[in-house]
């Protein structure tokens, strides 16, 4: 008979602790988490403090190319490295479903680790709730981070200028087309894979060379390049202009969009991020980049510019021009 | 008609982005949380760092005395407060289901930004999720905290000596009672409130009188009683000692557990904690707590011993010795 999870794992008694102990610690090492106290108590951190938070909800939580487990630990990894931080530390919140296989309930945990050990940021705190049967959906997870801002970094949004230009470090709307496809049960013979990773490696690096050029960086999850696009133009009151011809994207994600009717600007990527960057270094930092693994294939996509203030214009393909619209809707729920 | 949560409100795009700024910053008003950036950016602390997440399940979402906001607020400044940390920021983490009502959706996060008020501890970053109807419950929370230890302050079960006394600074099992009545829909002519409340004053204001002396502290949640004291037994290799008589339990309380057949310290608390204090100044400590509104029937119930180490022993009204065991399963699930 299968092992499954009851409402006894979450009601702070003896099953709990057993779950607990026997499964989270052994893939969870810290010694602040093994305390189980409260909170954890971590040493001062000298500088600015950066702390994120993102729930993860995707559907299905096993996926080509990752799991919810690895998304919940790089996806806020990555939310803390956007602002200029090194991410120090992560806490796990779970809420599990009654009826939960504990064998994938200990997959998910060992690829927590995995990902947390992978990247050198530590779960050191965590909580467990389980609710009947039906009133959740297997398992989310919140996950929050803190990190630390070295001094004379600023990033965000406030630092974009006119002539900026635009960098997206690697192919797009990968885990968009990848959930969805696995979802709708659509067999592109393995092809598409999702892309969660870290992108620590290339905020550290990129801002190791250029502190003062890096002025914002943004991970198009949810609504896509698209909608990150028009949320920085309307805060900054610039325009955006991008070349459909310099977007990287696979051959097998754009030939699926193309099938099923999808924009892929709009779909979610994952370990992908949008840098804006002087254009004075633009050249020098897409050199850096494409010598990490997760950055080789980066492109610029385009540049800042003052003409049309909050819009984002598309040069297309065939040699047109369209106003790419904020996302309404939902195009796809719980991608992430 | 009533306005309802769809799955668009989740999706990233002008749907979140107004739900977002017409109701959840119409509440929360730090100037970082107003950023949406992909992280918040806070000043550097001085001192240890205290981290803690809980998640909030409590099904009804509403409920006499309280609400599912207000808990997560107060829950987890506790969590922080038990290790004697200044709670300093906090982040919320939305699991909304599709469907709940937008009224409803407005009164709890009203009550989250009102006990943010009243605490002094601002809701700085955050994110928000939308499951379809059948995959969720109404509404799922978390928050994460981040707070200061001052140097010098060294709280914690490694600090439990034997002959402390033990220290309740409320009566027992109000909001256990209270949720589960609710539930059950048994009218007790609403008599039986829940006692969430934030801890922080009564920490804050016993570290800065006995720094030294306070060894540990706990806020007997899931479980209660019983099951924390006997956690710290185990931890500590001491026994713990406590006497019915005096554990403080509104009248209304008991008699509710009396006519349910439940067992009071196997219930749930929120607003309360336990204290393990030095003899030498656990009458002061008392008096104190007693000055303080949400310490005002504070009781010492008992202290450590070294004569049956791990164990817990409860002295009866009748004149007996009983041992507490730990709680195996779920009284009540879905209670925080």
């Amino acid at each position: 008979m299968t092992k499954i999870i009851t409402l006894d794992h979450g009601s702070g008694g003896q099953a709990s602790d057993d779950l607990i102990k026997n499964l989270f610690l052994k893939y969870l090492t810290h010694p602040e988490l093994k305390q189980l106290n409260d909170s954890a108590v971590l040493e001062q951190v000298s500088g600015k403090l950066a702390f994120s938070t993102d729930s993860y909800v995707v559907d299905p939580i096993f996926f080509p190319g990752g799991d919810i487990g690895e998304l919940a630990v790089n996806g806020t990894i990555n939310d803390l490295s956007m602002m200029g931080a090194r991410p120090l530390y992560l806490s796990l919140g779970l809420i599990i479903e009654e009826g939960l296989d504990l064998d994938d309930l200990e997959k998910i945990i060992y690829s927590i680790g995995r990902a947390s050990e992978i990247t050198g940021v530590p779960i050191v705190t965590g909580d467990t709730k389980v609710v009947p049967k039906g009133k959740g959906d297997k398992i989310f997870i919140n996950t929050s981070g803190i990190g630390v801002i070295d001094s004379g970094i600023d990033i965000g949004p406030h630092r974009i200028k006119e002539g900026d230009k635009i960098i997206l470090s690697g192919t797009m709307a990968d885990h968009g087309v990848t959930i969805l496809t696995k979802r709708a049960e659509i067999d592109f013979s393995g092809s598409l894979t999702s892309d969660t990773t870290a992108l620590h490696n290339i905020t550290s690096l990129l801002l190791d060379h250029f502190p003062g050029d890096i002025h914002a960086m943004r991970d198009p999850t949810r609504g896509g390049v698209a909608n990150v696009l028009n949320e920085l133009a309307e805060n900054t009151e610039l325009n955006m202009e991008i070349k459909e011809s310099n977007i990287p994207i696979r051959a097998e994600v754009k030939a699926a969009c193309e099938l099923l009717g999808l924009d892929p600007l709009y779909l979610a990527n994952e370990g992908k991020c949008l840098i804006f960057v002087s254009a004075t270094v633009a050249d020098e930092t897409l050199k850096l980049l494409r010598n990490l693994p997760e950055g080789k294939m980066a492109a610029i996509i385009g540049h800042t510019d003052t003409q049309h203030p909050g819009k984002v214009i598309l040069n297309t393909n065939a040699g047109g021009r369209r106003l790419v619209n904020r996302l309404i809707g939902a195009p796809l729920p719980r991608i992430c």
